[in-house]
């Protein structure tokens, strides 16, 4: 297999300002297209310590990727470093120049500064790499046998440049086995218990097929990897394992393919031709913003209430005022109206409706933080359902969302 | 100073299943009291990169922190390896055994297993740092001049070491530099205008001050860092800078503190003792997802109405048809009778309302995919604001949602 490193350059990393989530993604796509990241390093804007992770880096790695230090900001000394360690002299790349000269007079719709013509000169030693999204090119160098790529760390700038110039580079480049992937979303289980309901299947597993555990927002991800040489043999085996793993999860997946929660309800929509209307209290639109984030949504999402205040819960979804005093905003029988109310406001064919209380503040000795309330429903039929969560409030938002959209995902299917 | 290397041991790092906010803390921590972070390397649980990555960074710092590695499963090789790599032999530690004991007894309430004895035993050779949280001990190596402490990577155990043992034993140990910082928020302006116009003061800065960039979602944070023996003197050299930073980019600056443009805008509305409310078309919830995201944001949120379908424009915010007809969903004229339908109907001092075409698909040649309108108000006035964006569905989402709120943010100001 061919190892890769990483190398991140920032100050910000060093001094924990902010997390690095570009690696991360970087290591499950390469890891997806067959190749290992063996070592991945942080270092700050410093000459020395660039120039020595990448004598440090070649050691180990016929390939590495190198984010950051790209802007036009005196901070940013990545390029010129490069240009020096490979010897090059700078130079000004046409399409560079005229990637810079378009996003500011097309897209930015500013005058250019001199600081930007920066932007478009490379070391005369390297491949540009173009940057869609962005005004720092990419920079490919190759010495000896190792092969050194330098993108921006702007996450959707280097996830564009990975995506249409690096993975695909990096194929065509080396002779890697044939890696097939299969992945399934379950839901409602936790890591350990699904470990132990397919123990016995793991540890039959062939050398050549590993199963990789991915957990997100509360949920888990189950990737089944097949390595070979003959194609169609890889892909037979790696079904035949894929269709046992199902059944043996069938009672909590969501999908067998590589998609989310949300996709998967906008699958069902769409199929069923059918509507959805949100009412939340306590996730404050991050649900609408979850099945608003698929492309097309407006086919079936007819749209949300985000009822923080009491006012907004009878004003706009015209929830009973006793019921509140009665049974206080986080209560089934507040949730329930929630739903019925904007099912009807908003005229769809489901509704999902939460309330409850995220934390830090808000919480009672008999409603403690991390109580929810839950309510699905059509026109003719509605399920409700109680959380305790004990978690922080970003977390609890999530997972409020999660369950939310896979009791409607059952219910939409009746299950 | 003293200089600091992190080690960041486990393969689910190396295959981006998770998101290390270990090492982002422990940089944060270790910069407060003083220290550098010099690099951070990540690697997988294999003796040989473990052994290549302390040969390395014992060649760059003085200091090197471990996380992980350190469970009682076969896959966890972190403490064999440090023993070998230290020639020591593994004993039992008494401490570390009577705190595995007392935490099945007392705290997990679960038959102790023999693997978890395995927790007790260590290199004879270290030093045993007591895990409050945890069965797995900390370990402090001393050779030569340098020192090796490995940690649990479990966060909340790393975290206990790290205040309790780590970071007190360190400032016993050495002589620090005070490290600070002063950092500033800006929106409404790209980095590169920004570096213009602050290009004199950079240049002016002393050997012993740093100005960072930090772009954040279409803003730009402004990171100042001073070093120096003495803290008083430091931390004026640091204000006077910071002031005259803070002059120099008034014009942009959304606060003064390190904290985000949805913060201060929770800091304006209750300093004004107000409410908001929001109409999202095309942001989807999204805007509201980031207010109320903020603890105790129920004290000034009153919610909002995500109106993907024109038919939750005209029921619940009242735009008049004919309107919706004449200019169509994404106009001006729609982005103000939304501002105000919401205002009222939701009872709010300020008002937010978007329209827009967020892509890929719904674009046309006079309006395409990008075309957002804005409008910001209260019950007297109201500004509207046209975009032309022209990236990515998620990134035109977060792009909308920061001009919407820093626009929110001058109305209130007045400015």
């Amino acid at each position: 297999m061919i190892n890769i490193s990483i190398i991140t350059i920032g100050d910000e990393l060093l001094i924990g300002q902010v997390i690095d989530t570009n690696s991360a993604w970087m290591a499950q796509e390469l890891n997806k297209a067959g190749f290992a990241v063996i070592r991945r390093v942080a270092i700050g804007d410093n000459k020395h310590d660039i120039l020595h992770a990448l004598d440090e880096e070649r050691k180990e790695s016929s390939v590495i990727l190198i984010t950051g230090g790209l802007g036009p900001t005196n901070d940013d000394i990545t390029k010129v470093v490069l240009c020096e360690y490979f010897r090059g002299k700078m130079i000004i790349n046409a399409a560079a120049l005229k990637n810079v000269k378009y996003l500011f007079e097309e897209v930015f719709k500013r005058p250019m500064q001199d600081i930007n013509l920066k932007q478009a000169e490379v070391p005369d030693c390297c491949t540009v790499l173009q940057n869609k999204c962005g005004t720092a090119p990419g920079m490919l160098f190759q010495q000896s046998d190792k092969i050194f790529i330098s993108m921006p760390g702007v996450p959707h700038e280097m996830k564009g440049m990975m995506e249409d110039g690096v993975i695909p580079f990096l194929k065509k480049q080396f002779e890697v086995d044939c890696i097939l992937h299969q992945t399934l979303l379950t839901a409602g289980i936790g890591e350990s218990f699904l470990a132990e309901k397919i123990k016995d299947f793991e540890e039959s597993l062939p050398a050549t097929v590993r199963l990789a555990y991915l957990p997100t927002n509360g949920m888990v991800r189950l990737r089944l990897t097949a390595t070979g040489k003959d194609k169609l043999q890889t892909s037979s085996l790696l079904e035949k394992l894929f269709l046992q793993l199902q059944q043996l999860v069938s009672e909590y997946m969501v999908t067998n393919k590589d998609e989310t929660l949300e996709t998967e309800i906008a699958h069902l929509l769409i199929q069923q031709k059918a509507t959805l209307a949100l009412a939340e209290s306590c996730t404050g639109g991050y649900i609408s913003h979850l099945i608003t984030s698929i492309p097309g949504s407006s086919a079936y999402f007819n749209g949300g209430v985000v009822s923080y205040s009491n006012t907004v819960k009878e004003e706009v979804l015209s929830v009973n005022t006793e019921v509140l005093e009665q049974y206080g905003a986080v209560s089934e029988a507040v949730a329930r109206e929630m739903m019925t109310g904007v099912l009807s406001k908003l005229k769809a064919t489901y509704a999902v409706a939460v309330t409850g209380i995220m934390g830090p503040g808000g919480g009672s000795a008999e409603k403690p933080v991390g109580t929810v309330w839950i309510a699905v429903g059509n026109a003719s039929d509605i399920r409700t359902r109680e959380l305790n969560l004990r978690f922080d409030r970003q977390r609890n938002i999530q997972l409020t969302a999660m369950h939310a959209l896979n009791m409607l995902r059952k219910f939409m299917l009746g299950k």
